[in-house]
């Protein structure tokens, strides 16, 4: 099975409304994706293939979605879980950082006990657009000492600008499946 | 390894905070929990275990943190995933339903096509309190026809009334740990 192979199966998987939730953006709806067996084997079995030898030390997932395939994907390679949340969630004292995303600006949270000096980690999130969200992450999993190995989604977007913003930050980004425009 | 076991070995994962995020509230918190890959790897293999005979059609996960161990073990037991959205998230016209929660009032939403009669659906969620969200998620399901075989979750409240609740709608509710007092 090859990538192409993998994104021809999937994009069968992947809804796309129009103008929503504002004017002039496409919503790409993966939530229909989640609801086949055999698409998530074959994501979570695509990925795990890839990173299996990677010495990775934890999998970071991006709230909400991006908990689902990373907890797969951290749990099929026996891999500590880190979450990233969005807003005001976590208690204690928690790292923090303000982040500007698709549709407005977001605080993201992250356990100061997650990662430390010298961990490996590979940033999951389901679909990446602007990057503003893998800034924010990496940039609290760095603040702890964390190396980020790659960040991995299912769906790029790359007309919104992911790749250059995550390219000026030198991370390197893998995706499964790439949409043309917007 | 009894369920006994379970609870003492996932207990020492679960932090407290006292009057937060609200006086008079302990905040039970679960995220050092997936921290962990061997306690990640405990709660998967025993909720495996107790399904895996079930017959079950899907396994629903409700928004943002049943969105983890509900997908782990979703692919674990090679079944579909539904999510239970928490929002307006969710495109398309999905079905809607207002819910009591611990912290005020939400709106629940789950796609039409995730369910049909006959289906058999075990619901996850990592903490129950109040079963507001339960509710939420098993009015939603039964509204397509599902049948909810059981409520599973890491850690029960059972002081916030969830079982009161939960019971009231004749479902039936599977916890690792119980917590004593709130």
């Amino acid at each position: 099975m090859t990538m192409r192979d993998d994104a021809i199966f999937l994009h069968q998987f992947i809804d796309s409304y129009p103008d929503w939730p504002v004017k002039g953006t496409t919503f790409r709806d993966l939530t229909r994706l989640y609801q086949s067996a055999s698409a998530l084997h074959r994501v979570v079995s695509t990925l795990k293939g890839r990173y299996i030898d990677a010495d990775l030390s934890h999998i970071a997932a991006i709230e909400a979605r991006g908990f689902i395939v990373g907890g797969m994907l951290a749990a099929s390679l026996n891999l500590p879980l880190v979450l990233i949340r969005k807003g005001d969630k976590l208690a204690g004292k928690p790292l923090q950082q303000q982040v500007e995303m698709a549709y407005g600006t977001r605080q993201m949270q992250l356990r100061r006990d997650a990662c430390q000096p010298g961990d490996r980690v590979v940033i999951f999130d389901d679909l990446v657009a602007t990057g503003g969200s893998i800034i924010g992450a990496s940039t609290l999993l760095k603040e702890l000492g964390a190396e980020i190995h790659e960040v991995a989604t299912v769906a790029e977007i790359p007309d919104e600008g992911c790749r250059d913003m995550i390219g000026s930050a030198d991370i390197s980004l893998f995706s499964l499946v790439a949409f043309e425009n917007r």
